[in-house]
Formats: C-alpha cells, structure tokens, sequence
C-alpha cells in the first residue's frame, strides 16, 4: 500500500509538487480529510479555513513553483499573528483578536509557497495553563505546551509542518509527547516581528515535523539559511562526534527516559564522548526560570493591568515571581546569561553537537499540566539550537525521545548530525 | 522668574507631584499651552489626545500617588502599540490603525503614573525615511530619527519624558541634534512586546529627558531596577574612572564633534584613560549593518510581499540589501556579535564607563535626511547601555554632545557617571 499523501514527508512533498507530480489541491484535500476524521477528538485547531486554503492550493497548481514550501499545508500555532485569519493568543483577553499583518515567520513560510491552514492551540500566552489539545498517541494524556496543537496536529499526520514557539520548553517538550521532531532554531535567527512577546531574551519561534530533513526545510525558510535544505548536508561524509550530556537536571529524568538513555547509549556507541558542563552552566535552569518570570511579568503589563480578572491563576502565579524579582537581580541574570553564551561556545570544541533528555518522561496523564520543561530550560537561556529526535516508547506505549544541541549559529551542523542520529536510534 | 512648569526637570516635577505641591492638572496645562504655541511649526506629534490626558491627570490628582511618573506628562513614539491611540508606525500602510494593547512599555509608565499625552512622529518604520519634524533649535534642520518627534519635544519642553527606540542611533543621533538626554538602556532590559519589531538583534527601547536624571528616572521604570531613581546615585563618593575612545570610526567626525571633543578632554582632565577597541570590535560597525539589514528584510516580510507599492525607495533599498545577504552570512554575523559582546566586558576592566562621539556633528541641514549613525552602530550591537549628553554648540549654533556608554547591565553605574560627566562638561 502506497503512503497515503497526509503521511508523506515534507520534503518528498516538497519535490513532488514542484516537479508537478502531486497537486497542491490533492495533498491538502487528503490533509484536510484526516483532519475532519481526527480533529473531533484531537482538537488541534482554534481556526481552520478549508475554503481559503484550497483557493491557495488551486492558485498555486496553476502559478509558478514560489519556494521551498511551495503547496505544503502549514500550521500555525495562534501565538503568531495573521492577516487573515484570527489569532487569540490562548487568552481570552484576545478572542476574535484580528491582526492587521502577518507575523513575518508566516509571511516567509507564504512566501516560500507553503499553504497556511489554520490556527493551532496555544496554552494560555505560551504559559502554563493548558489548552484543550490531546495526545494523539492517547486522548487521556497531555500532547505538552505550549505549542500544543502544532505539535499534536503534525504527529497526528494531518499537516506535514507546523510554527511553535519556546520560551522554556515549548517546542521540544511537546514534540517529545507527541512522538514528532521539533526544532529550536538558534535565538534571533527567526524573527519574532508579530509573535506575541513573552520574553525578548527566551522567545524562539521554529517548527514540528515528522522527520529531520523536514524540520531542517522549514528551518531554511525560517532562517533564510539555504544550507538547511540542500539535499547534500544529509548525506555526511564522516559521522558526528557527540557529546553525551546527562545535564545536571537528570536526578528529574524518570525511567521511561532513563530506558531511552541507555538505549541510545547503545545505538551510538563509538561515537560518544562524555562531556561535563563547565559550573558557569551549571545554575543556568534556576536562571532561566527567573529571567522568563520577570520578563513575562512585564511585557504583560497591559494584560495584568486591564484584563486580571481574564488571567489563569498559574500565569498570575508566574507574574507575581516576576514582580516580586528587581531589576537589579534581573541585570544580574541578563550578565550572567551573556557570560554563559560565550561560555558554551567551548562545548562544541571537541564534539559537533550534544545529545541530553527532553523531557522527564512520556506525556503525563491528564490535560491539567503540560508538562515539566525542566530539560529545555539551559539549552533555551543558552540561545542554541536544539532538535528533539523521538524514537522510543515509555512504560504507557507514548513517545520518548532526546535532543539534540549544536553550537550557536550551527543549524545546519546540528540538521545533519541530527539526521545521522536519527537513523541510527530508529535502527537501534 | 521662576521657572516655568513645562521647564521643570522630571525629578522635579514628581518630587512635587508625589508631595501634592504641586497637580497633574496644573502641570498638564502648562505643558499643553507650551504645545499649542510650537507644534504647528515643529510638527512633533501624530496624535495627541488633550481631553484624555487632562481627565487622567484630573484622576491622579484626586486618586493615590500612583509610582515614580506620578502625573508626568509622556510622549510616545509612534512605534509603540496604544491601546487608546492609533499607531501608524510613521508608514502609510499603518494610517489609523488601531492595536488592542499598549506596548509593555507604555504599560509600565502608565502604571507609574505617567500621563501619555500623544504618539510622536516616528521615520517611515523606524528607518531612514523621514517624517515631517523639524528640529526646535533651527527649525531648517533635520531633529535626527527615528525617534524624531520624541526628541524634539522634550527638547522644546513640550514635554518632560518621551519614548523611544533605537536600532542603529534612534535614540542616540536625535537626542544629539535637538539638545537633549537620550537614554538607550541594555539590551532587553526593556520588554518589546507592542514595539513594531524591526531586528530582534538589536532594537531597544529607551527614552529621552532633559537631565541625566531625568533619564534614568524613566529608566527605573521602564527597566524596573529602582536603583536608578536612587537620589543617593547622584551623590557619588568618587570621581569615575572614564575610558576616552574615539572609535574606530572617528574619521568621519567634523570639526564641531572635535571641538566638543577637546573641550571635554579639558573638563574632565584628570580622569580620563585612553582606551583603544580590541581588534574583535573593530568591523562592529559593518556587522551591525549586515544585521540591522538581514533582520529589517525578514521582520517587515507582510509588508514587503503585500505593501510594496507603500514603501519608500530608501526602505526597499535597505530591505533589498538585506535580501541580498545570505542566512549562512547572518548566523555568521550573530556569531561574530556573542562573542564581541562576551570581549566588550574587558572594555570596563580598568573603567566605570566610555566617553565617545554621538554623532558627526550638529543636525545637518534640511529634512531629507535624519543623519547618520555611524557612531552608534557598534555600541547598539554590543548591547550596552549609552547616554547622550550635550553640552556644545557647532558653527551653526546647534547643539552637539558626546555619549557615555556603561558596561552590559550597568546602567546604574552609567547614570552615575553620566551625572557627574554632564555637570562638568557644562561647567567647563
């Protein structure tokens, strides 16, 4: 039985249709078919515009081939703002909240041909407090957060891409739940113009897929980095030196990630170097959870000055640490961040990337939390690009995985030896 | 004659303010009267909303001291989001438009108690095309930009305290051409949120006040580190140790910067060391406009792919050369930029803070163009803290002035310092 087209990876899509072999029109009506088959249950989408996005497939089947995304059905986690499309923001501060232009990473991902098709879950501002998204892999369970739906709707086959965002976790931690690569660019690499704003020294916006090669041709448009989507990068001449980097966070790790640990401890092995943190990273998760309460406590100043009241008590919580943080401690914080971001830069001496945990384990049951991103929280504060790998399953049957970390301004690096990884987990 | 109200130094004004010596209303009128005589020559404000600002200070006045803006009146460039003015981002695509939230940074200064009287005149988003300001001490000059109407109005004493944001010199050049205290904070010590991003690299908000103190009144606020508003920081017990750096770009300086040079190098004989830039910070001025160029290109993508017709010739040039740089060549430059930030730490070994040129020279001749930021450009991508501090007049009688620029984080110190240096350039 042939793949059927709402499973085919982006970047043999991709090629399809811009040889012209797949229509645009028929890749997106069989996405749109799973969709309205699973979205009852998933519950993925705040927005959906079948009509618009077909008028888009159709205009783009009978115009030139625009880009790399060209007639690839995109999400669009509803933190980044839309022309045409309204963008809540997970609050309900901001329902029927319509933007006048198009956050600039969806304007490029246009741009680039890919066919914008809805609105996925955020959790309330990219906080804590969950959205009705589910697990595909087992409705009971959190798909994690924020970028819930983006990450649900990609793993559940009905888009082949999807935006998201990470502050602390957003982008692997649900990617790790839901069994999907997901991809953090390196900080200001994608440009945040139109993303609502959390934290300027945290926010990321990057991408879930279903395969390495797929994030990295999302990554391309993203970061305007060519490099990301020539087929070359993942056909490596010599295999990656890895470090393996427990983290000092991995007393949180359970046995689902401890199992998966191992195993990939096997599946590479003759490739690992053990690599220690240098103690200038150290206390850098106990940073970022400061830096990121302080700087959401203020820019939501307009939204906990006029609309408290429409305010969950978890993102109060989290803007009364922010408070109750000075300036001065926040200074400090900003300098010790800078110092370590030069630091890392020695950690890709004598290794190309690192592989660490994503996520303490599987998806925890309920929709009440979203998880712990305490896995995510240095590599964010560190500003490097990350890429979760899922190739395992816990003790419930749900997605384990782990990620992987490259030096900043890497991507590419990262891609490749995350494409190189990858093959050798699954295979292991 | 006692000095008028519209002349009183913020920290004035708010000491009265707080003790009831002196209303919101009275002040408010004053500086509103001050207005009507000026703007229609100087051409500061895009909106400016009389009856509002006249009920909130009315509301202030009769309701609890609110916090450290306490009744002062505020200018806003019109880059920054308000929930009750329209924001037109100084470009035709934006005529009226309406956002849903105040930027966090008019948040933070309405909480303290600031009064927003009106949106300033910004150039064509943030950029080099101008708009219709003139500059208050020869009304035949160019005011600088981006922040043009900010500057200009507080130098007119139209207002205490206005708004801004720089990128390249947008806080810095116009503070230098209209004769006044402009204050770029660090980097991300002020929250973005509902500022029109241009480069996340590099945009900063910052302010412009009529004293040192002033400014970092405004900076406590706008960074939330109450040492700022310390009156103890005005009152050091040592001299500071200057670091005297004309720059790698000091070619382009005129005679009226080198005179305003020298004569500071005689005001403050006897504190000043000579620095000279490690070689790492030398091609900072090229990077900053690799940057500024690559992220302007990707930021304004909505507009550029919808908008074209409505953007000036100047922009699509800037955005053409960003589109022409490459995305392997910007995570290059990223890279050079960590680790100059990581080297511009050493700069303050020996010194507290870095005296250096803000401009050219005086407010060049005419509205076409707001002037250029050379001397701004590398400080603004190393993120560090800079003031504006004028205290010179050139050939054609407009102000010129020199900035301080303080270590990542230390604005405290910079103000300090700043303080101090000013007193003794307009002594000596």
């Amino acid at each position: 039985m042939p793949t059927p087209l709402h499973r085919l990876e982006a970047w043999q899509a991709a090629r399809l249709l811009a040889r012209r072999e797949l229509s645009a029109e028929d890749l997106l009506r069989d996405c749109l078919a799973r969709i309205a088959e699973r979205e009852p249950e998933l519950r993925a989408f705040t927005y959906l515009d079948a009509t618009a996005a077909l008028d888009r497939a159709v205009a783009l089947d009978h115009g030139p081939v625009h880009g790399l995304l060209h007639g690839l059905p995109l999400g669009v986690k509803d933190l980044f703002d839309t022309a045409d499309m309204p963008t809540g923001y997970g609050s309900p501060i901001y329902a029927g909240h319509q933007p006048k232009a198009d956050a600039a990473a969806v304007a490029l991902c246009r741009e680039a041909g890919a066919i914008v098709l809805g609105k996925t879950v955020t959790t309330e501002l990219a906080n804590m407090f969950p959205g009705v998204t589910r697990n595909p892999h087992n409705l009971a369970h959190t798909p994690g957060g924020s970028s819930s739906g983006s990450a649900a709707a990609v793993a559940d086959a009905m888009l082949p891409l999807a935006l998201g965002t990470q502050t602390a976790g957003s982008l692997i931690r649900p990617a790790a739940f839901c069994g999907v690569v997901g991809y953090k660019p390196s900080h200001n690499r994608v440009p945040r113009a139109g993303v609502k704003g959390l934290s300027d020294t945290l926010d990321t916006p990057g991408g879930f897929a279903r395969s390495v090669r797929d994030a990295a041709l999302l990554g391309a448009v993203l970061t305007g980095d060519a490099r990301l989507a020539d087929p070359a990068l993942f056909e490596p001449t010599r295999a990656p030196r890895i470090g393996w980097c427990q983290s000092p966070d991995w007393e949180h790790a359970d046995a689902d990630t401890e199992a998966a640990w191992f195993q990939a401890e096997r599946a590479l092995a003759g490739h690992l170097l053990a690599v220690e943190l240098p103690q200038a990273l150290v206390p850098l998760t106990g940073i970022q959870k400061a830096v990121q309460a302080f700087e959401t406590a203020r820019s939501l100043s307009h939204e906990r000055r006029h609309h408290a009241a429409h305010l969950s008590q978890a993102l109060q919580a989290l803007i009364d640490d922010g408070l109750n943080i000075t300036g001065a401690a926040h200074a400090h914080n900003l300098q010790a961040t800078w110092l370590a971001r030069a630091a890392a830069a020695s950690l890709f001496d004598s290794v190309d990337v690192l592989l660490a945990p994503s996520s303490i384990g599987e998806a925890p049951l309920g929709l009440a939390s979203t998880g712990d991103p305490v896995f995510c929280r240095s590599w964010t504060l560190l500003g490097l690009p990350c890429v979760h790998l899922p190739f395992a399953r816990g003790q419930r049957g749900l997605p384990v995985g782990l990620q992987l970390i490259g030096a900043f301004g890497d991507d590419h690096r990262l891609m490749a030896a995350a494409h190189w990884v990858h093959a050798r987990l699954l295979a292991g």
